[in-house]
Order: structure tokens, then sequence, then C-alpha cells
């Protein structure tokens, strides 16, 4: 039960991080992308080679989240691998649209690396991108133990570390962890447009950090966004509400209020440092 | 026209810090803190020895907002400096209260080092902690020159690079690039507090970078937004009207116009980077 051949479709920052990374543990990798240009980018910085067919180990599904059982459906008619994940953001919406297709869930172990750049393609793509780095597995009630054990060895190449949660828990947890944050970053970031010169120029180094992911690719982050709508708006309504309240508290000079969210914001900071 | 002896009145981080960059490039540099704890730990750190009383050249009033105006006032009837100046993150309410307390504007000119850290108190200080950082002046039309050659020096020894900037514009720019967006990232820390532990093992960089800052002091960052309460709320307000238009388009499917505010994020981190 060992990955020897892996076979990567879609090959932008992620799937080619995740190629690079195998390629650097002797895996022999194959690449495939609607897009041939990426595909010939990702082999010339020694990801792998184009996949002239034929069966793997793995087929690591590195496409966008509405695309994931689509893209799953084809490779399984192919018989393309013996095992299959995605590493779409959102997990609850790739695995209906499996379901829906008729997929085979025995041999498919829906993924997530928590990893990524501002810089999307696989020219931003690098080896390293997964060390240390959290990377979520939701296997369902029909998913096999061999997929599953090929899937926990995709992500111990990768230098990741494996963390086992249901679909929906998933999708309610990266809400709160990455994709809320990242509208919130995008919200800070849109509020300098309207700065001046003067004013940017005394921006510092706390908001480069906070607005640092606000640069992320639009496009990409809608459909993210989109693929996890309702989650994502409970967390922005409650942190609307608090910004509102703390405007509000501002303008009557009701300390309390704007030293509560301070300190609860300290309380949550420390959760995760 | 040189600062060969200095006064630090208040040793915290950003008082050690000055003193520390002034020993190193050779000035004479004495320290005064309410809290003799405070000054014996920056005076063993290397920043400087209890100041004596008599007269140096350059005074720097490293207090909290709410006090530089009595501070000035005080160091000014003892005839402490032949300059003063002041390194609160708000600077009209400073200034308006030194006008108050019949301050000598002359010899007064108002600043704001662009730099911090999330830790606070003299053991966090650096000398290296404003090189290359902004330093907002606000000199008023009865600044002096010589006042102003005199705390130009000072940014310069501390390897900063002045920002000429009127008080209330400053404190609008502030509002926008620093304190607005401190509140911003309480606002995401505080929402993980609801999070599990299985949640908060996903959070990675991104999250980290953005709210890194929300781990300020919340006592002394009160204090701060207090002293700047209706420039902040003001974008405060633009924020959260963002993000619970983006939460109500998100439940309502309105794609464009979650992609409208990520592509306006991109445009104002942009202007930053």
């Amino acid at each position: 039960m060992t990955i020897e051949k892996a076979l990567v479709v879609g090959t932008g920052l992620i799937g080619t991080s995740a190629a690079l990374a195998l390629r650097a543990r002797g895996v022999e990798v194959w690449l495939s992308d609607i897009d041939e240009h990426a595909v010939t980018q990702a082999r010339d910085l020694g990801a792998g080679w184009e996949w002239p067919g034929g069966e793997v180990d793995l087929a690591v599904i590195a496409v966008p989240p509405h695309l994931v059982g689509e893209r799953l459906a084809e490779l399984q008619k192919q018989g393309a691998a013996r095992a299959y994940t995605d590493v779409a953001s959102v997990k609850a919406d790739p695995i209906a649209d499996a379901e829906r297709l008729g997929c085979d869930l025995i041999s498919y172990v829906p993924g997530h690396p928590l990893a990524g750049r501002e810089r999307s393609g696989p020219a931003a793509a690098r080896a390293e991108l997964f060390r240390g780095r959290a990377w979520a597995l939701c296997p369902g009630p029909a998913t096999g133990a061999d997929a599953l054990a090929l899937v926990r060895e995709l992500v111990s190449l990768c230098g990741a570390k494996v963390v086992t949660v249901g679909a929906a828990e998933h999708d309610a947890a990266v809400a709160l962890v990455s994709h809320a944050p990242h509208v919130a970053a995008s919200a800070v970031a849109a509020s300098l447009t309207g700065g001046d010169d003067v004013a940017l120029s005394l921006a510092g180094q706390g908001l480069r950090d906070v607005t640092r992911i606000a640069a992320g690719n639009p496009l990409l982050w809608q459909r993210i966004l989109a693929g996890n709508a309702l989650p994502v708006a409970e967390v922005l309504d409650r942190i609307a509400a608090d910004l509102a309240a703390a405007a509000a508290a501002l303008r009557s000079g009701e300390q309390a209020e704007v030293t509560d969210l301070l300190r609860r914001g300290v309380d949550g900071q420390a959760r995760i440092s």
C-alpha cells in the first residue's frame, strides 16, 4: 500500500506544490490540466510529466470546488487510479456532487490542505507549501480503508498533519478560521481605497499583516465563498455586529463595550498563538 | 543644533526604544517614569540613567495620550529642555490639552512614530523599533524652527522617516491605517472564542497574520481609540457595512457584490504593498 505513481489533475498553486512535494520524495508524478500552458509550466518546474493516460496509485484532484465531482466522475470512468482525493477548501458541496454523479465513494477521500499563498498558478508553487500545516480529511461512512491509507500517505509525504473531521464540521470550521477572515481582511483593505497618499504613508506592519490575504484572486475566492455561503455569512454577521457596536460605543463614549471587544480579541488570538 | 543630551519621560516600549536608539548613536540619555521599576528596568537595559533634573536639548514625552499635555506643562515649568516632542498615537487631543494648559507651543513639536509591538513595557523595547518606519510630525503655526530641527534629528537618529502632516489629517489617517484595522483584527479574533479545538486546529498563517495585532494590550488600545473616537467610528462603520452586505449577498447568492468587495480589497491592499 504505497504511492509509487500519482496523478495530479489541475496544476495550479496547490496541485503543482503537491506534485513537487511528491517528486521530492521519489514518487512518479503525472500531470493533467485543461490549460496546456499550466501543465507545461508545471513540468518545466520539475513537477512531473504530461499524463498519457494509464492507472496510478493515487489521483489528486486540484481543481476549483465546483468542478471536483465532475472531474472525479470522469477519472473514475477511465479507471485512472486506485484512490482519489481532492484539495478543495469546501467539502460538503463537492461530496454532494460526487454522490449525485454516482461516483464510487469507496475510493474517494475528500481532503483540504490548509495552505496557500496570495499568488496562484504553477509558478507560485513550492514543494514545502504544506510542511507543518494541517490537512483536513473528511472520510465518510463509505470510504474504504485502502483509499484512506493512501491519502494519509500523501499528507505525510507532503510534510503535513492529518486532521480528521466531518464535512459539515469542516465547512463551519474553515468559515470561521479562513473564509470569513479573508472577507474581513478584504473589507479592511477596501477601506484604504478612500485614503490619500499621506494617510497610506503612515501604514505600518500591523496593517500589512491584517490585509495581506486580501491580495488573493477575487474570482477564486468568490467561488470558495459561494461554496460555503451560509457558514461564512453567519461568521461575517457576528464580526459586522461587533464592529458596528464598537463604532456606536466610541461615538457615545461607552468605553467598557470597546474594552470588552478588545479583551475578547486577546482571548481569541491566544487560542491560535 | 544637535542633540547631545535627551530626556525620555515614560520608559515603556516606545520611550525605552527611543532611548536605546539614541544611546546607540552616542546621545547622553536621561530617564524618568512615575513607575520607578520601569526606570530601573530601562536603565538596566542600557537605555540611560535616572534623571536627576537639569536641562537637556530634547525631551521625549512617551506617556499615554491623555497625559501628554499635563506632562509637557510640568516639564516646561521646570525648564527641562530646549525642545519637546511626544509620541502619542493621536495628535488633536494632546495639542488641545497643551493649548488649554498654556504650554509654550514654540518649543513643542507633536510627533508619532508608526511603530509598535504586541508586547508593552521596557523589556519589549528595541533600538531598531523605528528603523525604516514612518514618524509623523505635526508642527503647528506656532512651532519654532529650532525645535523642529531637533525633533527631525531625533527621527533621523532613530532611523525613521519624517512624514509632516496636520494634526486632524494625522488622526483621520491613523484611524484608517491603524486604529480601525486594530478593532477589525480584534473582532475577527473575538469570533474565534466560539470555535472548538478541531476548528482552531485548521487555522493557518493567514488567520494568524490577520489577528496578530489583536494581542495588543486592551487598556492601552481602549485609551488610544477613545482619543480618536469619531474618525475610528467612521471607518468601522464602513467596514461593518461592507461585511454585513457581503453576508447578505452570500445568503441571497448575489455573487457580483461579493466579487466587488474582494476586488476593492485587492486594490486597497495594492496601495500599501
